[in-house]
């Protein structure tokens, strides 16, 4: 369901597209901690729609109101709930929805699984849209992760044949991951961005939509966090990322590239520094080994699928009259959804090691 | 930790490599099914090592002894608890580990995380010797998934540069998938497995291990199993796969390859057979959408590591003395896990689907 | 912490008394239920303050406004949220009470378990305000658990010397538990009503309170629900209801009067009814035996201790001046929180049993 | 089910009393404590039956034997896992039952919940004897909550008309609680358990039990652990000890007494002492408030039903035959089912603690 139940962190999401609102409820952070907020909002629209041309230009008050669990900006320890309303619905664009299924949406699952009342207008539950309210809970994490010295930063690894730079398994600093929060377009290298811009465009004018594949790497979790079977960090972090919609593979480290890589290549050795501290001469393990961390960076890529809304015409059926027909999505949707995705892989990062950390 | 907590089923292992015993518990189950002891058998033998040369000829007796919840053979609807015994310790083999962690195994991060105290002799709570209890369980519950109709079958698809058949997302069938519970070697060519095998006997003689690629599908699972976020198909599977003592890597369908498709190519079009039930015209959701089951076959692909223990002079350090210095792994170990991981890899999927359905 | 996270239902009751909102969000009812909202209200307002001059007669809007998982008045199988706005502070009243807890009031245990930035402004997350939420959610699942033929009524069954009738073991009926929802003052018989509540009247205008025993009965609870052990029904039900602040016991059928009895008194003796169905001659295990209902009625009775505001002189700390001092509580405060307590005992059993029967 | 999922601490029960062998997981203990077995065996020691002529004088071999979790004594961080073999049945002695239900017994509601498959020779899963693997789990955890300076010690209070001294809720001391633990009978005045003993065999002769009501206390438990509402400390034991076959109601302090009290009687005013900690006047609220411990002793009482097996001739009814019909059940049965579950009492106190406290 919509529930993360952590030893310590519990999170909560819940909400329709075209209900009143969306919203969340994150419970077990310590009393006391500042939150700010204009750090989180300025966080919040990098997610937001209509940032730029590529992604969907709905007007969303993507606004969170609290309603309790903090006091004059700090938390006091009991549940931090929020809402965030909906609005901007052009229903009439989702009308015929109802009886055709969208190719590779959930309309159609979602009906199997909870009958002919669900409400699936604008995606319903499974709207991309509630990953508005993941945002704001990992926003809050980061934050408070940040105080633990633990920086998370996701970037566009590469959409369709445009590949960013890669994150260094070995030498991935704190500061790489946090300038990515200011970027204009969510890559390494900005000329880069500038091409991926242009062939999303291009996507766009055929009426198609692209996949993509996402990379984010985490600095400054020391060793020790985790848990061996169940509850490691690579189980966490899979587990909560595939709940984003769209997403089909994750990989860490040297990911499926291992099948052709030998113990002697891929094994991490060990030499202690200088200062006493424990290094590695490699990062192949991407900082977890045994479900526990190493102290080494975390990196790991996200597979992401194309959106699904495209306006090309499509095969699908009529549920009322039980006929094969064809549909044209109308309505503007992302033609990359990598593109806002990316803050909300650092959101649910930040939720996945939130349980360990805190 | 080391427990899986459904809404439903319930799922507890337990035990370390050289401690008196390892085992599990399992409940949720009905009472009244009737569980073919001899199928158990024969499926854990495909996990249980010296069956190859390839796999390590350490004799294990790894026959469960059933302490409760089966009463002639069938369930009675309580917890059923089971023990493995301990036995063959070459203790020696490993007497040096305690001072010296080994390269990309569990010894540095488990002592990290449980202190000094920690018992990691042939590695302990992190062995794959654990993955025998899930295989219990996981072949109960196959067992128990066959009776809807649902059948689960893992093969090697790449073993350094070697390539098995790839699972067809659109029309893979049920007997696709039981037939490889009686192959020699998990393949589905034979021919490539014999390649396979000559190509890992080589790594062997070099010392050296190899990585993988499993990959597993799922035939009969009906529509609309599954829920949205955070308990979605793809988040229980790969959550409970990430578990698997070196598995790096997970993708569903396309998996990375989406990343250079169009919208217009992935999207999965529906259509109305002459029966009246639903069909699609491509399975690139690889029976999930939405986190729901679409009623087609679930095909995923694991990345595994080359075995950590290799033969070779590695560089590590000297808890005691405080020193850099070289291990050289004796005893003797699998020169590619994915080879034995195979019917892991059958049974976390078990286990994995069995809170939705069962 | 605030959630109760069943097998099949989870629940999160959120808000500070004196904070923007409180609300709550449930998960797990199915797709397709009518709510009926007139019943709802007529259920909320029981709990609702200002009802009789016994009751608190601060003016709170108790209406709950639904976010998400309501369409139309029924309900879609996603996460029902809600908030109830707070509004109407007398922040005056409670001023001084940051630095002189009051006695048996959760002010210096709050401030102890979360630290000095705790919000305990009205009791905060402790606040008897938060059984509002309760009352929301529980009041659905009444609404549920009623198409399954259940019923659910509570009544004062003793406040200091005035005992009401007692609910019959063996042949309580669905219209004894129902009648209860119309009455003016939640007695059985009326004429105890009116005694009792002469007899708060004089309590209260001696500024002081009075503790009372709430007695609940389930009828229509069919057999073979529940669980052995931690899951039992009387677990489940005892941990719920001592969620509710001010709760100190709890006993099921005879209760403490079992260490008088004899086996062959106590044990319910079984037949076959004419119609084959089996029937007890008597309910001493009051509906419920190892966990599990026996298809009789459930009958239980709650220790409530009397309310902690008290405007009598009281001696108490001054956590700043670190002085002995006296408190006089100011404000307008309930003599005998029982009253107002009996449709949160209701909803509270609802939330218990819903788990088990939905 | 027979699991408890704390936060920190997760413990599962298994087993039924016919089957090869009951036990018990437990994990998220530190590693590196100190386990005495010897302590360990004669705290089981005191749950044994045979032990008094009151007690049912079957031989049981109530050993744990541990699997896992523990190296030369010490934990080490992973679950410890134990089985005690099951031995020494007359199972003729319950033969029959299988188709005559015990009046009071699970046997019946066993049935209706886990269908006809179900073990309920001997009581099977809901048979007391599942109480030794809690003793188990419970008898270390109190070694551990010993530690942090926390004793538990219950005794019988009342059996019949007989009744020991009543726990002083205000001055309760760490030796009242642990004198307890080497007494020959359990009550604090060995006079008036001369006197229990006494009337206790006088009810055996009569082929008949008496109930009774357990008193425990908690000290040393220190200020400040605990959660609102649903992870409260009354809700935790309370929902423990309802597990506990035979169980029918439990109150904290002052309990059902409260329903005479008023306000200004009930409340515990505080005061700093001279050291400049902070006392309290009385302790009615038996140190909880709010779900929260305030440093006081926790007192609390049980009523604890008559044993169900009696071997007076009692009405019931053949699940064969559907006819009504009597039964006398043979076998040998205690009397009192309080006097061994003093210990019981104890052990699930110390797990209810545990995860607030270790």
């Amino acid at each position: 369901m919509t529930w993360i139940l952590g030893n310590r962190i519990k999170i909560n999401i819940f909400g329709e597209s075209h209900g009143p609102a969306i919203g969340g409820v994150v419970e077990g952070l310590a009393s006391g901690i500042k939150i700010d907020m204009e750090e989180l909002e300025a966080f919040l629209d990098r997610r937001a729609p209509g940032k730029t041309k590529l992604t969907s230009p709905r007007k969303e008050e993507d606004r969170p109101v609290f309603h309790s669990g903090l006091l004059d900006g700090y938390t006091i320890g009991t549940p931090i709930a929020f809402t965030i309303k909906n609005s901007d619905h052009r229903s009439s664009d989702y009308s015929d929805l109802a009886k055709s299924p969208r190719p590779s949406h959930a309309d159609l699952t979602a009906r199997l699984r909870f009958g002919d009342g669900v409400d699936m207008r604008g995606g319903g539950n499974f709207s991309g849209r509630l990953t508005a309210p993941i945002c704001v809970i990992g926003g809050i994490l980061i934050q408070l992760l940040r105080y633990k010295g633990i920086s998370i930063g996701a970037h566009l690894y590469k959409v369709g044949p445009i590949i960013d730079a890669n994150y260094n398994l070995l030498d991935l600093s704190y500061d790489d991951t946090e300038k990515l929060k200011n970027a204009d377009f969510p890559t390494i290298d900005q000329e880069v961005g500038r091409r991926m811009q242009d062939y999303i465009n291009e996507v766009r004018s055929n009426k198609d939509s692209i996949g993509a594949i996402i990379e984010c790497g985490v600095v400054g979790l020391k060793a020790g966090y985790g848990n061996p079977m169940f509850e490691g960090i690579e189980s966490s972090i899979s587990k909560n990322l595939f709940s984003i919609p769209g997403v089909k593979g994750i990989e860490f480290g040297q990911g499926f590239g291992v099948a052709d890589m030998l113990g002697s290549d891929h094994n991490d050795g060990m030499y202690y520094k200088d200062d006493g501290s424990i290094g590695y001469y490699s990062n192949n393990s991407a900082g977890i080994i045994g479900g526990i961390s190493t102290g080494m960076p975390i990196v790991f890529r996200l597979a992401v699928k194309p959106t699904p809304s495209i306006g090309i015409k499509q095969k699908t059926i009529d549920l009322l009259t039980k006929k094969n027909v064809t549909i044209e999505i109308k309505g503007r949707h992302d033609p990359c959804i990598g593109i806002r995705m990316v803050p909300v892989v650092e959101a649910m990062t930040a939720i996945s090691l939130a349980d360990f950390v805190l």
